[in-house]
């Protein structure tokens, strides 16, 4: 980077960081990406390489294939540090990189509030990595339940698959289980599908907390048609990994918990030098720079942005992608030396999540009404395919949910990276 | 198991083992398939996972899917121990099973000829997990040259591959990293690729052994046409993960060899009361039964079959496959009290490898002439996806090939599992 051109470093390759860099890609200003994975992640669909309906390649699209015309972008994979603004570099574990202007778009991990041994066994989805793990578990349980046919609570126990979290996420993932298991059914000629159970916890009281009450009572009522056991106002207080402990002095067996109740930004935002939240991210000004800084950006699930909103700003793509197209005209701006950055208003898009092939929730917006039903997935499933980042994706995907909802079939029920003990 | 039926325990989900299961599903047997996966793998295209072509559900298919309508065949994940043959059970890791009769169709491991050194540095690809560790490190090569634009020595050794062994799997193996890395220099905008380099290793004066001289010639002028280094006469004497030692005191600095260069038995083949030959092969009669047992059949790659041939039979698909044949019937005589068993006679369907996209070598058989190019290509594509379990794989594969063919992509070049060091 021996050049004169403005050096501007992006922290994270997800919704917020590749939208800068192919932002900046087109101005006369070199780009350095720092993300720990050579891929960009599509991150809300990582609930189906849990539930075995796509292959991590599929919503895992190469950093570097989205900027073979631009050869003022380069990727740098390392895990970011912390930042010395001092000093004006980021630290990684690979060195220190300068910069002249920063953007930190480093994303989320999964919050478990303190509760070490929840942290310790149950399920987190926010990687790759992760979700497999999830995979790899749910079908394991089966094959091991299937060995124990003469002890019905260690069977039980290994059937039974708690889901924390009333978010998109959370019913996501419960409903995906549901039709997982209705396959599996087809294929364990000796288990007793009657002692399998699929249960999501909430600790409030209420499901998807951006959506209509009609649009909660309606999802509730879809998982408990499908089978699940969905309970509200339940707070969880520890898991030692057969036993999920709840508040209200309840136990339940299981050896499968997976934990989609909350997200704080990444650790190491906690060293970049600047004023942080209750879930680890910075507070930044109305022009998305960090509170005190005049070149650190800050966007996406590890920025706080409070101005003219009772709570931060959702963890959701559309606040990074359009926090995103602000940084980058901001500065843009500083670097033409005009001080007076433009202030970030969000526009809201609307929410949606999916229980199931077929079923959908979809909130009112400005653009449409509210939906839900199959109208409400076809929906889902446009927007969700329209924003996937390659056209050959875009085909193997809509060809995996098509043949996913005719058929039911999943063709990833393949356990990897379990060694049987 | 408390059935009167008889009792038949396959080790192995493999292309013989299934096979075999399948036949003995419509008779009057109960069948336990004992794997330690949850999943039949189509080894042939393993290369293809680790050079990002394919991903692992592509060719990995739920071993209980095949068997939904069978009742009297359910599945055992486990890791085969031994054969107790006196007391007629199969040792576990997840306890015995008792058998009245045994097909032992547990496959080949990678053989790397005692070298110690060779087997902790190298790569085999035998398994999915190994096929994604090559296309992690190969893939985390470049990203890591990128890093050191000041030392050459450094990027020379993580830009150079060495594949060593020249039957189909190095071919293969070869020719597909080749086109990766044409790939790769799209999108690094700051290596030299120059400075890449691809060798092909091989012990005995030539490749592919299977093939005529011809075909042998031509598949040698066609890797070295794609920038491959072929090296035949050549043998390994040792590996320390930074330099590759030769026998004629040559030495290749590389952080990456590929071991292709021989198989042998999986290694609890020795724990089961039978002769064994240099591979581990448990050695069997002209009726596939294991030499002085009346009920422990050995199929596929950890038989040693040498009846009117000068070396054991091949380890390929097709023998294992009309050695289920021969095996089942021959267990459905014993069960009928006839002691009159059929021998085994192997009709040898030819062989093929492709060395990339668009072009292939098949030799000569009784069913067809030598072919190679393009036309061979599709000879070996449609053999490869008639042969595959799934509709579904079938149809994502074709997709994805033609996509490869036509556009060059390579739509799995993400690195999952290797944090960043």
């Amino acid at each position: 980077m021996a050049n004169s051109r403005p050096h501007i470093v992006i922290v994270g390759a997800g919704f917020g960081g590749i939208k800068a860099a192919k932002l900046f890609a087109r101005e006369n200003v070199e780009v350095m990406l720092v993300d720990r994975h050579n891929f960009h992640l599509f991150q809300p669909l990582l609930y189906q390489i849990s539930t075995a309906i796509l292959d991590p390649a599929e919503i895992a699209y190469p950093i570097r294939a989205f900027f073979r015309e631009n050869k003022n972008v380069d990727l740098f994979m390392a895990k970011a540090q912390g930042v010395d603004q001092a000093r004006q570099v980021l630290l990684t574990n690979h060195g220190e990189i300068p910069y002249d202007y920063l953007i930190l778009a480093a994303g989320a991990t999964t919050n478990y509030f303190g509760m070490e041994s929840v942290e310790k066994y149950s399920y987190g989805m926010k990687t790759i990595q992760e979700a497999l793990h999830i995979r790899n578990h749910v079908l394991h349980m089966f094959e091991r339940a299937n060995k124990h046919q003469d002890d019905e609570a260690t069977r039980r126990r290994m059937l039974t698959f708690v889901v924390v979290g009333g978010g998109p996420t959370g019913i996501e993932e419960a409903g995906a289980i549901c039709e997982l298991i209705e396959i599996q059914k087809k294929e364990y000629h000796n288990i007793d599908f009657n002692e399998v159970s699929i249960k999501l916890i909430e600790a409030t009281p209420t499901v998807l907390p951006m959506m209509s009450q009609r649009l909660r009572d309606h999802t509730v009522e879809v998982l408990r048609g499908k089978g699940v056991e969905v309970s509200l106002s339940t707070q969880v207080v520890g898991y030692d990994g057969k036993t999920l402990n709840l508040k209200d002095g309840r136990s339940i067996p299981t050896q499968t918990v997976i934990w989609a109740a909350g997200v704080k930004a990444v650790p190491f935002i906690a060293n970049c030098g600047a004023e942080v939240d209750r879930a680890g991210r910075i507070i930044v000004e109305e022009n998305l720079l960090a509170k005190g800084s005049d070149r650190v950006f800050v966007i996406g699930d590890c920025a706080s942005f409070c101005h003219g909103t009772e709570r931060p700003l959702p963890t959701v793509a559309p606040v990074a992608y359009q926090e995103a197209e602000v940084a980058c005209r901001n500065i843009l701006k500083l670097i033409k030396g005009d001080k007076n950055l433009e202030s970030f208003h969000y526009k809201d898009m609307g929410a949606m999540a999916t229980i199931g092939r077929g079923e959908a929730v979809v909130n009112k917006t400005s653009m449409n009404p509210e939906l839900t039903g199959f109208l409400a997935w076809c929906a889902w499933m446009f927007i969700h395919l329209y924003r996937l980042a390659g056209t050959h994706m875009k085909l193997t995907i809509s060809l995996k949910w098509m043949w996913n909802l005719l058929s039911g079939t999943r063709l990833g029920r393949i356990v990897t990276n379990i060694e049987v003990e």
